[in-house]
């Protein structure tokens, strides 16, 4: 059934060389629901790796003035101590990375409501030119610049969170689509019948079954619908009060009980089935899977689950490199390469 | 729920200026399973259009030796009356389009079977230049270079016929993926637990739903679920011998007719899950639908249904304007695109 693919379009390592290693660092800040990282991003001629140095961190404040002081401060003491060249930025929300402008809503973050403008606001304080990118697009770019996508003409990222985030890469180019809204993945359909309510507002979009909100309610369902005498050996081996937590299932998965081993099988299912979809559409050379839940992850399965329902059985899915860190790196990457070159 | 889209990457229509209009023009011939269309395309100074001239057509040979003599016969033919610069050529099957070779199967096309190297062979026995295309990516890229999608940055076209095709232009340009098998996107999954299979043999493609074939299975189990008096009206006035055709059903939606409605409006979704999909991950300009049902489709309706699965609502979804001719276009534009640009 599945076609043999027998050439590559670009068999060749895919990079514009960095730009890391010549003149002045970027900072990289990660704006996070909870808290804000921020750090120097700089190439070691030591060790011919790609580093982090100078890891500040802070709450993410919740009313807007603060928030933008924290944001100067940091960047401030950053560039004191390395003198740096440009700032990334990685927000949630869809943004508007020409004019830096934050579109529409940026869910758990009350700071970000007033501050649509953030590219200017920063500028006008730091005199540093800012780039501020989606968070799901500087994670995939951080990924692809020198983390698990190395070498990548076409990939995309996937953190499995609360949510799907998904960011694009073609061609060696952040891809964004016409009007920034590009990788809402998490939002493509995999059933079409009303079956489940995604925290969008719409039926059906994948995150509502591959993201950890899902997986619970996949959970639930599952607990449900078995046996009573199961059910209560389930919730009284592996769950705190009565709660079926993602904890519990892959404590009772990791157990190799029946019912852990359904849910997370079907779990599986349920990623592969959008990772699949993606993979037709976009023929991807390789595929990064990151987020919290990424650890839970059987990549052997979904390797082979994925591979089913995909046209090509070229690309290469690996876990993400950076952890946390993929989205300070790729905005940080992002701002550098967003300024002219220097003259060699 | 929706948010306001305020900025547009690139609002300036996107187009690098035409080649057709200097030097001599290319041929574009679509190879289809039962015919095949070869003519020359030219601009047309005078009108300021595009245009096809000197169509030549052949019934489609299942042998491969007289297949590639008839395809010889016609750029020959073509070549003597307007010295041509390049052949373009589209046809079913994964196209390896930079060294010319068919990939995989071609489905209903046997000739196809022993000729992986048509690129070679043409040029041998032709001595031009010789570009070979997969048929759903030469036909979108007509669209975007003079039908429906003129000006688009990011697009896509469907084709909504036995099966659902699908080309892709990004940045102004073919996108193809990694191993050329982007843009099948006929074959995302819009189901998840083994619904309705396809005839790629995987399960709960969307091509199994919302090409033609889909729409007949939708009718049938629509049909069967109907109260026996209402399947025998609706077969006595709209079936020839009982048989529930595509016509059948389109004629009952055109006579009101209450089941009929049912299977159209069902269909609408179908379509518009896959759309939303899509979208979601691409973020296009543009959608272009064409192939031989698109005549059936209710624009207005499938743009509502659309726009209620998808985060942007800034696309616009129109039918395609080349109708048969939109491969040949495409695939004449990309060979003489391959090409060297003459000097100014």
């Amino acid at each position: 059934m599945k076609d043999t693919v027998v050439s590559q379009l670009n068999p060749q390592p895919y990079h514009s060389p960095s730009r890391l290693a010549v003149g002045q660092p970027p900072i990289g800040i990660d704006i996070g629901g909870t808290k804000i990282n921020a750090a120097v991003v700089r190439h070691n001629p030591a060790t011919g790796e790609d580093e982090l140095i100078s890891l500040l961190n802070s709450p993410t404040p919740t009313d807007s003035e603060t928030f933008l002081n924290t944001l100067v401060d940091m960047i401030q003491k950053l560039n004191a101590e390395h003198s740096v060249s440009a700032v990334g930025i990685s927000t949630a929300g869809v943004v508007d990375s020409i004019h830096g402008r934050i579109l529409g809503s940026t869910g758990n973050m009350p700071a970000l409501k007033n501050i649509a403008n953030l590219k200017e606001l920063l500028e006008a304080k730091t005199g540093l030119p800012v780039h501020v990118e989606n968070d799901a697009n500087a994670a995939a770019y951080g990924e692809w610049r020198c983390g698990a996508a190395k070498g990548s003409q076409n990939m995309f990222a996937i953190t499995l969170g609360t949510g799907v985030g998904m960011g694009i890469v073609f061609n060696g180019q952040m891809y964004r689509g016409s009007h920034f809204y590009a990788g809402e993945g998490g939002h493509i359909a995999i059933a079409h019948k009303r079956e489940r309510k995604c925290t969008c507002g719409r039926w059906d979009c994948w995150e509502a079954f591959a993201s950890g909100t899902g997986l619970q309610i996949t959970a639930e369902q599952t607990l449900e619908a078995a046996p009573e005498t199961a059910q209560q050996e389930f919730k009284a081996k592996y769950c705190e009060n009565g709660k079926v937590t993602t904890y519990a299932v892959i404590a009772a998965w990791k157990d190799n009980n029946h019912i852990g081993q359904q849910i997370i099988d079907d779990w599986h299912n349920h990623i592969a089935v959008g990772l699949s979809s993606l993979i037709n559409v976009m023929d991807p050379d390789m595929i990064v899977v990151g987020g919290g839940l990424a650890q839970f992850v059987d990549f052997e399965l979904l390797l082979e689950r994925t591979r089913e329902r995909s046209m090509s059985d070229a690309f290469q899915l690996v876990p993400a490199a950076l952890g946390n860190h993929a989205g300070i790196v790729g905005a940080a990457y992002l701002a550098l390469e967003s300024q002219p070159e220097p003259l060699a």
